[in-house]
């Protein structure tokens, strides 16, 4: 099976999200559509809507990370699911259990989802090959394959600021190697019918096959940026490099930190995305990084949109009677 | 004031659930047909019911446990109630407060129940001499003393299979010397009026008074399986034997460990328990626990009802307008 | 801008709670007011009032304290608020963010309020300096500055005890130099107006300008509670003490230490707090600590209902058409 059939339930709806590769232009498209209907939901007095009241999302998160945590414990709150917050590093494995009969056993207590943080590619596929038909699993980040929500909350900023996608030159700049979020960034961009996507960084931290995605390879910062409506920087994840790739810090912003000149090379209304957290004065530079054009704080807000929109949208099939994804409306 | 005086309040019902020692038949059977009234409550779209809404309930853990935590919170949550986990053993202890001044502390925040997890026994039954008329305190496993809720969801998911106990045999495999699980299984079986009870393990696991508790001691597996309707497995708690009680792992699995062989002289409709989680080819081999009479995981999917059912009964006192114990229904 | 001024909106509200300093004595009588109202919701069956019901409250602990965390849980969650414990301590500020940019991601999730514990003083001004207008900062201690949520919870058990504060006198016991406690008790005294307020504890424990804060030093115990209405006793905090101030424990506790003869010397009906958890034998006798004249559990009690009415007078703000502050009633 397919990791594309496996995401999607026997009438072609999203069941599981674990990577971008493979969907239709409909169904990420559906995504930004739920996306924007949640969107307002930050803004209310009352930011909670009935949708997921009763269901129990779990993280189960093999790998720490406070950030992507909160940001999905946050959307699931936020749809009125029961939240339980599983830190596998620090529980009981010691005890010897396979992952296996973990999942087993959160299954029988009736865990209707699992968002999955691993840092071995392919570990939340893994376990939405394993899990009863009742549960959906939502990749919060694999290894060095794929941070699917990442990238949707990316196409659903430039999508805001940008309309349609037919038309936009854009740049993901960095360890395109090593990256998740670069993988599923191209794949939707790619699905999406982005113009042109181009990516930028030195020689050792850009796959050998890329060009073969449909992108652009560009050694140079400044060429790479020329005309471009969008720039995806990428973070330089230290704890991901494994041997020297790269002189040093230093020399890396010298040749693809994003500061105020080398953004002049892209369009005046250009905008500069960032997954976060960021490393000032690495990849890029304060006055960028807090300018105009930086759209990396509206990412966050809008991140707990579009996890909530996969989140209804999977938990939220099968209920025929209440239309195929249900909007939210504010609650009584 | 003994245990069972404690555990109950003026009118005979249940306010603590420290052990099964010394309860009613009774009582065990209220709790086996509440939790009945709470099995389907998993099943529903809005897993979910008002009854604890306002109530807050904390998971007091001396012990880690995130298996036994989870099940506890989620149980808790599925009431509606309010869940506070407190991880002793990584919190302001070091600050030198005493047990009982934490404890007047979360009595004094108007908390309503805790569930103890400690490695020492007794300790449960210390906090529930100590606490303010208001609290009920549940055993979630006290050192080598007691578990009763797990014992309860055992009882449950035999009675749900074999129906009435007074025609059962059942047999109890493995460290019986060092487990809370076993003690509590011998209780509530003796009190339900099991046809007969044995335990089966080598001389070093079994205490030296066994048979005074009304059960057949056995040291062949195959002759203590003989017949039997229900197979209760120990976990092999390597952390919980000091010293050399028995030779090695690969020996202790070819005398005690159950594989379809050993199986085949239990009743051809015997169903195999297990608390978990499981060692696999330690106690019992993956065949058996994966076949087709393993109830393992109905197990942990009994464990929510049990849990909801016992904090249901202790919390649910005292509202004589509505009824001695409420039982519940989808919430609108 | 002052911290005064920053504490207020331009409606002179509090918007943020950071230190009692500044505040007047009508805000300070109107948290006390508010905490009545709240009183008694610990009490009913349903501990729960939909105030807060929809609003993000973060609990960011940079120094961990169940204890204080606790209770800012229980508040929130008796509001109806959904609660978010971030303990930077062990979080991803291994990867190096900033504390201003995880303050603008969690701005940017949309959180309305963060109850910040630091161990560096000034850190929740600091923050309140630079959180978006929408959220409001709640101190949790902050190194040796402020606990202005603590100083508040005992000047609602002392008012409770003894009505109005122009007849008091009120003695504080201990390590005045160190205590952010102190310091918030003897602003919020002097603001309320009490008649005396005298600071008791060896030379190198006080402050050198203390007297300047309109208190009177005293350095013997039983000279310095003599004929007050209340003792404050403050907590040997070793782990703040940096150097030799002091001689022993057993030593201090022969001076210092409040027991039956020294607590003779105040009024007959002196009541005695302590912020917890008491070192017994060290500062306070086990006879006192759990004598009549002990008011220090209802403290904990009252603790939530004064963090309860920080938390919705500063939320509460801004909905004109429902009131300046919304006053709890049973939810249905």
């Amino acid at each position: 099976m397919s990791v594309r059939d496996i995401q999607l339930d026997d009438k072609g709806r999203l069941r599981h999200f674990l990577t971008v590769e493979g969907l239709s232009r409909q169904i990420l498209t559906d995504i930004l559509d739920t996306a924007e209907s949640f969107a307002t939901v930050g803004e209310q007095a009352v930011k909670k809507v009935p949708l997921l009241r009763g269901k129990t999302i779990t993280n189960l998160f093999f790998e720490s990370s406070t950030r992507t945590r909160t940001t999905f414990e946050l959307a699931a709150k936020r749809l009125s699911a029961d939240v339980l917050n599983i830190n596998v590093a620090t529980s009981s494995t010691s005890k010897g259990e396979s992952m296996l009969d973990m999942l087993r056993n959160l299954e029988a207590m009736h865990c209707d989802m699992f968002v999955v943080r691993h840092n071995r590619s392919g570990a939340a596929h893994f376990i939405a090959r394993h899990v009863a038909p009742h549960i959906s699993v939502i990749n919060g980040g694999d290894g060095c394959h794929a941070h699917p929500t990442q990238a949707m909350l990316d196409m659903f900023t430039i999508r805001r600021h940008k309309g349609e996608f037919n038309k936009l030159k854009v740049a993901i700049v960095g360890d395109i190697l090593h990256s998740r979020v670069a993988r599923s960034q191209i794949h939707a961009l790619s699905i999406l019918g982005a113009h042109e996507i181009r990516v930028i960084g030195p020689k050792t931290l850009i796959p050998r096959d890329a060009s073969t995605f449909g992108v652009h390879v560009v050694h140079d910062l400044r060429a790479g940026l020329s005309d471009v409506d969008a720039v995806l920087m990428l973070r330089l994840q230290r704890e991901r490099m494994e041997g020297a790739f790269l002189p040093s810090e230093h020399e890396y912003f010298q040749l693809y930190g994003l500061n105020e000149d080398t953004l002049a090379h892209a369009k005046p209304d250009a905008i500069v995305l960032h997954p976060g957290p960021i490393n000032r004065g690495v990849e890029i530079d304060s006055r960028v990084a807090d300018g105009a054009r930086s759209v990396i704080l509206e990412q966050v807000t809008n991140g707990i949109a579009v996890r909530m929109a996969v989140m209804a949208m999977v938990l939220g099939r099968g209920n025929a009677d209440e239309g195929e994804v249900r909007r939210p409306g504010a609650e009584r």
